[in-house]
């Protein structure tokens, strides 16, 4: 997995804030991105938007799908909007033990958008819910720091 | 550690819903809440307002120092009114490795707010930043299900 340092010298280096918005992952990925010391140099905060009434009330979202690149983009984008950071980064998805929306458990999707970039990836994950919580977090950071030094 | 299924059921028998605002934690606090398979039914959401300004615009906290019980508590009201919920916890204090606000590393505040309580908790704990902000998680869980069951 990307190491969450990497991802913050990445942003550091390059003067970005970076912020996040999470469902499934439901908070580990904010505490990923501010787990390195000095993390405040670029993690500025997120919402964990669990229920759907949170995704679209404080993030805009108006994919009808929750499950679905589109609500990830979306998530993403609001994230960006309301903590005024350069990148945020998102995860939606299926942590089980149920079905949701009829996707299986371990359909994942994570989005990202900048001032210039909105794109999600689909991953499907393996495993119990941890685990799939921790792949959507290692997905998530994998597109950040790819996109972020890509440049 | 007071496990987080059982704060879940706490919440879940009285029909409560929970949502959090956290600083020096960054996102574990709202893992925790949202671990338990079913967790939806009793958390909400969660803001991570790692950074003063996020604290002071979304969540409407005056306090002039952000390491205090004052802080704690209006964290805590500023995330119920924006997430919706009957109780809202929140996390605030010095990670570490450096001081802030001339406040020694292992200063953490808990607050917790709902229709009619508002309080926090000092704690001073030991150890490096991951035990740290394990150590806040736990006594905002703590708080939390002291409070719950009280009634």
């Amino acid at each position: 997995m990307t190491d969450p340092a990497l991802v913050h010298a990445a942003l550091l280096e390059r003067g970005l804030t970076v912020g996040c918005a999470e469902s499934l992952t439901g908070g580990e990925l904010a505490a990923m991105l501010s787990a390195t010391p000095g993390a405040s140099g670029t993690f500025v905060g997120g919402v964990v938007s669990y229920s759907t009434e949170v995704k679209r009330r404080l993030l805009s979202v108006t994919a009808a799908e929750v499950v679905s690149g589109e609500c990830a983009v979306q998530m993403a984008a609001g994230a960006r909007d309301l903590l005024e950071v350069d990148w945020a980064v998102s995860t939606t998805g299926v942590a089980g033990p149920d079905l949701q929306e009829g996707r299986p458990v371990g359909t994942v999707f994570v989005g990202l958008a900048s001032s210039d970039t909105a794109r999600f990836v689909r991953l499907d994950l393996d495993g119990d819910r941890d685990a799939i919580r921790s792949g959507a977090c290692a997905g998530a950071l994998d597109l950040l720091l790819a996109e972020v030094t890509r440049g």
